[in-house]
């Protein structure tokens, strides 16, 4: 089963958005088993989309059309895909009518004519109910050669297509492939170890994962937010892969011990905020060359201020000495660190404090060479610093790692 | 005159990069009116990228191939296009395979054979020299039934493609054109205007523009990063498209005022923290909702630490009352916002202070419905407050809006 993609959108050419919805959706393809071989991006023009997507659906036996089913004339994805079925008909599903009328009802807007241009299906199609947005989907069977091949068309707004894309576009793909299987995945979530140490220490692991064939093991970088250990198994139903993946799941949690710090849905931040949380302690943060950065990525969880209360960005070394106390001396240091740790503590009303104290280029700064970062945490027991050696990379590269290392310093200092 | 684009790399359709450069590269085509209609994703497969590159050949002049001309057996974009040329023969360059044999000699690291790979060029075609890196581009001509044609290969680094698209392929387009001519843009920065706004207020100026033929004018909306004006002209020299911009620049400029707050290589932060440098005035932040966010930004640009004293992210309302000696009272209110940039002055011992307090949400605060953000500059006869309604759209969102809303109002507070 090969399923290859096509994204709808003039602005996409023009590198007024970036396609990331493609990506996504290769990811999902990949992690249940079927195969992408070609992306493509095209403009909004019926005969071009046309012209696509019976080139993929010539080498596929799916195609994903995404984007071009909004409500106005230069959505055209419908049209084109009425002209790739054989020229057949739009005709107006009243259903899917009624819904975007409701849709506007309920908000108190006029809906304008052009609105019904959304509920209009090719003869053949079947809808895919919205649920959020006002676009249907639509499902879309087609005889090339005389191979049953489909195409899908999902919304181009993200969060519209990765709904419909996980509720019906890969069941249904499934199904095609002859699989009346279910897909789970489980993702671990790693720091402080490599992709290729990761691959040392779980040699052995892989091996027999390759003789099994199932659960299937993937290595996925996502910079600051860590490195994904993906396991993947497809069985009959969804607690035979479950009970299939968690043995493998033990095993790998055993063997790689500190460095995995979740799975799914955690993200660093949330982990630490957890921890404290459960502690009932609060967090005070002292950041120098992340300036905030810190911070800002704890607020991002929503309910982060049970836990955070605030920081000190000490950008000015003054501001180190002055309001944090930290003594005469090098700032570049793990004693700064965890001076500036403790002054966060003080001056926050804290009950744990986390310091970032470095050197973020492009200058050396007292002598010491861009990259090089000290990170400390202080609280009631707690007293640990190190320092990083993150060598000349970029400016923003530098700031990444050194919220990442901090906070896991922090994770590592709160686990029991 | 067409040129479409095929990025190369398996890694992009399983989701493990999202491809950013073929929109950048379609945005450059654009800027110098060259049409892009299909822009292709395709594995590391030789038949696969020489599929793909001849269906994309069969409809458009030219054809752009990013990427797989590293030194790996999975680098295969040389290969895939010889084959396109009709099976042509691979040779070693020999200029090229000295370049790369010194840049390894340079760095002190000995050259596996398999880096000369990258000295291998199709029988036929040109190479583009390497500037940074090691992979050369090549200008591959080829004739498609009886149309001369082009095929480009660049290498799918970043920053190493951007130099060799800007240096060496669009003026390679322009020629091909018949265009013997060149490209100047500039771009205005703006903030404080919808793109309709900017729209309506110049609609004169565009419907000329529209006559006169060049310049041309288009819009972009880049976030939190403001809106965009781009100026490009097209003129038989450089001064000769400097000096057809120059009228309307200063039109547009005259008409929108205030809103425009940069140009080129300018971001809100780097023009705020400029037009504090000139007034010799430090920078104090007083940082609610935003956490941080705000201040890494700052900070982001690199000599920040002339002006940027820090900031005080006071997450939690006792460190509003205590630190930054807000008086008691709602925090999501001007009168909090300007006690709090007072504070920041204070304690950070700046100049200037700027605060934001508000709602990012998801639950309502104060009675105050999520998205009011209340922003305050003080500074030497300076007291400026506003309250923005965001509306409840999500909480990264509220938090960048207050972002940029806070550094322009900084910015207007500043202006002579």
């Amino acid at each position: 089963m090969r399923c290859d993609l096509v994204a709808v959108g003039t602005e996409l050419l023009l590198g007024q958005i970036v396609d990331s919805n493609s990506a996504w959706i290769g990811e999902q393809l990949a992690a249940i088993g079927i195969a992408t071989n070609v992306h493509v991006k095209v403009g909004d023009n019926v005969a071009r989309i046309e012209g696509v997507v019976r080139q993929r659906l010539a080498e596929a036996d799916a195609v994903i059309v995404c984007g071009g089913l909004g409500p106005t004339h230069d959505d055209l994805t419908r049209e084109a895909i009425a002209a790739v079925m054989g020229g057949v008909a739009l005709v107006l599903d009243e259903s899917v009518a009624h819904v975007i009328a409701e849709l506007f009802a309920a908000r108190g807007r006029p809906m304008s004519e052009n609105n019904l241009r959304q509920a209009m299906v090719p003869v053949g199609a079947t809808v895919i109910p919205q649920r959020r947005g006002t676009a249907p989907g639509l499902i879309c069977p087609i005889t090339v050669d005389g191979t049953a091949k489909v195409i899908f068309a999902v919304p181009g707004v993200p969060m519209e297509m990765r709904e419909m894309v996980t509720r019906a576009v890969l069941p249904e793909l499934l199904a095609r492939a002859g699989e009346h299987e279910v897909i789970r995945s489980r993702v671990l979530k790693v720091w402080g170890e490599s992709e290729s140490g990761l691959n040392a220490r779980l040699d052995d692991v892989i091996e027999r994962l390759d003789v099994a064939g199932d659960p299937t093991l993937a290595f996925l970088a996502r910079g600051w937010n860590g490195l994904e250990i993906r396991l993947t198994s497809r069985r009959p139903d969804a607690a035979a892969a479950e009970a299939a993946i968690a043995p493998w799941e033990a095993e790998i949690r055993e063997r790689l011990g500190i460095v995995v710090f979740g799975s799914d849905d955690d993200s660093m931040e949330s982990v630490v905020l957890d921890l404290l949380r459960q502690r009932r302690w609060s967090l005070g943060l002292a950041e120098s060359l992340t300036a905030g950065l810190t911070s800002a990525r704890l607020a991002g969880i929503s309910g982060a201020s049970d836990v955070l209360r605030g920081a000190v960005v000490s950008y000015a070394s003054e501001v180190k000495f002055d309001l944090l106390g930290v003594p005469d001396g090098p700032v570049i240091s793990e004693a700064a660190a965890l001076a500036m740790a403790d002054g966060a503590r003080r001056v926050l009303d804290a009950d744990v404090g986390v310091a970032l104290t470095g050197v973020a280029g492009p200058r050396t700064q007292e002598d010491q060479p861009v990259g090089t970062v000290c990170l400390a945490v202080t609280g009631p027991d707690i007293r640990r610093a190190t320092t990083l050696r993150l060598g000349d990379s970029d400016r923003q590269q530098i700031r990444e790692m050194s919220v990442i290392n901090a906070l896991d310093l922090l994770r590592r200092a709160l686990l029991p």
